[in-house]
């Protein structure tokens, strides 16, 4: 069933459609060391009927060790065009692949297929973060159909979403929050 | 002294300088239960001569006793114009209205000073994510000279700094890092 965020969070994705960096949002994590991550990751839309957000990152990546120790995400997501703010709080789940769950290791192939030849090639290359090896990019492009061993899919399955719209004076915010038996209360809250 | 990131950064917001939105940047806190939050937040410009950025917020909102319990911050600035990313860690300063530092508690009257009177209206507003009060948004305008108790001044100091730019086949990236004597390192990694 569509959380009742999901209508809002659709119609800014379609208002803001013009700009391509509208499907960027950035996802903060918590480092073994207990200090925050953040980085920009792409939305690649919802996993089939659920509410999950579906990313794709790279097992090599340190949201990887992270993920592991405190499975947790904190997304922030502005929306230029309409001046409004989603953020989105929930469990993370890593598919990589070892994961024995065929339904989730099936998201991941079709993942990896939809991508674009660019996106894909970028998996090739060598170790992310480490010294720059300029003989890294040069790989041969991979297997269109098969996943790297190294290609992950993460969804973000968000227990409470926060959206702020900007304009309007005053400013609207309303609090999304998913109880204990799966069903979401809205409450309209001071911006 | 200025970092050696500080040049590439004051570059994209030249570059970007068109989009308002380039100057909002996701900042990522850990709560008190071990989980990360998020939110957009404004660049206010660099601390004087220092490498420290500016944020002015509401010391009733989350961040307060989030960054009381951790003070440290991961910074997440996406740049649309030219598709490049800086990731920015580091603590997390608070000067709040019992800031006792003198020269710190000017940087905070000054920085409520030069706001616009509708983002110093912001800060008469009912309690942000309290219950929505209709009744909270027509207080008078603050004195523009003397901050009101809850504005605080925030400060980001970097000790790392992932710059990633997404154009150029490969991308390039580079980190810096600040080491106990104060020197900046920047090495080229893979992205």
């Amino acid at each position: 069933m569509l959380a009742p965020w999901r209508s809002p969070l659709a119609r800014a994705l379609h208002r803001n459609r013009s700009l391509p960096h509208a499907r960027y949002l950035q996802l903060a994590t918590v480092r073994s060391d207990h200090r925050p991550a953040n980085r920009t990751v792409v939305f690649r839309g919802f996993r089939d009927d659920t509410n999950q957000l579906k990313i794709v990152t790279d097992a090599r990546s340190q949201k990887a060790p992270q993920i592991a120790h405190q499975p947790w995400g904190a997304a922030c997501w502005y929306f230029p065009t309409t001046r409004e703010q989603f953020r989105l709080a929930g469990s993370l789940i890593w598919v990589g692949a070892d994961c024995a769950d065929e339904p989730l290791q099936q998201t991941r192939t079709r993942s990896w297929q939809v991508l674009s030849d660019a996106a894909r090639a970028q998996f090739t290359w060598s170790h992310p973060g480490h010294p720059r090896d300029e003989t890294g990019f040069q790989q041969p492009p991979p297997d269109p159909r098969i996943p790297l061993p190294h290609f992950a899919l993460l969804l973000l399955d968000p227990t409470e979403v926060d959206h702020l719209e900007l304009r309007g004076d005053p400013q609207n915010r309303t609090l999304y929050q998913r109880d204990a038996e799966s069903n979401w209360q809205a409450i309209a809250v001071n911006p």
